[in-house]
């Protein structure tokens, strides 16, 4: 009775722990800093573009090796089904590219914007529109200043890192990778809030007051 | 045999369980956004501040139940031992008070911040400074974007908002609050690189090249 009792529990431990192992195995925690160390892009994203078998190699004579840009590149081309961007700025053409891949692999991708800052000179946003991507924006002069992304509803991308040149290659910034449910919900509902809120029928077109 | 077997077996799995269940209890996740309800900080802040006896209520008419500010400055107030900041802007009083409060009690805060943004009006620097906490910034045309704060090593508070009233009370912002060591180690990491990086016995004066 007693030896039994004895493994039996080992058994249970055991197993307890190899389950615990594989859920934290499982969920998604990275940390990316920028700037991003300079690395070639080009073939990640000629490859993801399934362009005419494979893509010839790039000639620039940057390394092939991981980068924060490589990395944030692959997590967004993983997207299967959906794409939410909740962007302040977006200017990246390695970032751009990305996303109109997806949306011509059919993955449903919608945008949200900072009205201010979607009409600046290099913005992908005039892009991703003529795509036929969907593109809604704020209407006050107070900042859309989320920088966060929602892939497939599960994974969030979210930082202090706006999707432009100078974010990805010059400024000190942060990306957080997460796939726990109590931080990918809450943004899920506050894309989903935003998005109705800036559902173009609401467009006043005047300023408004007390708002 | 068999008995105890199965008995030893479910003990385990139940230990497991309640073991897995307090970690994940302990484990802090939570999701702030702004802009924050109006809601008023005073009494908080007096609190914290330590005035003779019990401070006098707040006569402004903001109510006073919790939101994303008062929950931001919880989390702060509750540092015992070390306080890391990582900020592009600082400008609101309120945290600048919440900072203030920790310093004055012992707290080791160290602040660093973009050299361009520290200096503008309104600036919460300058205050800091005064009061004998450690600031150091970067020296070069990129910003030193990142917007976290590390509470005694072991809770990371960061996301898109800048310390700043606009940012707060305005635009449309998130904060994630996380103790999972992923997160918070790299970070801690991070701000003791950019803190050697900002050593001002590194500072040159002058313009770098290919820096």
């Amino acid at each position: 009775m007693r030896a039994g009792l004895a493994l039996g529990l080992g058994i249970g431990l055991l197993l307890a722990w190899l389950l615990a192992a594989r859920r934290r195995r499982r969920a998604v925690r990275e940390v990316l800093f920028f700037p991003s160390r300079p690395c070639c892009t080009e073939e990640l994203l000629a490859e993801a573009e399934g362009r005419d078998g494979r893509p010839a190699p790039c000639p620039c004579p940057l390394p092939r090796s991981d980068c924060s840009l490589s990395r944030l590149l692959r997590r967004l081309l993983a997207a299967r089904r959906s794409l939410e961007l909740c962007l302040f700025a977006f200017s990246s053409p390695e970032l751009g590219r990305a996303v109109c891949v997806l949306h011509r692999r059919g993955v449903r991708v919608r945008v949200v914007t900072d009205s201010q800052y979607m009409a600046l000179r290099g913005s992908q946003i005039g892009v991703l529109r003529l795509l036929g991507i969907q593109v809604r924006h704020n209407q006050d002069v107070a900042f859309m200043h989320h920088k966060f992304a929602i892939v497939d509803k599960k994974l969030l991308i979210t930082g202090s890192l706006n999707w432009t040149m100078e974010a990805i290659h010059s400024n000190q910034e942060n990306v957080v990778i997460m796939e726990d449910t109590e931080y990918v919900q809450p943004f899920l509902d506050e894309f989903e809030r935003i998005w109705e809120e800036y559902n173009p029928s609401n467009y006043t077109f005047f300023s408004k007051e007390n708002d």
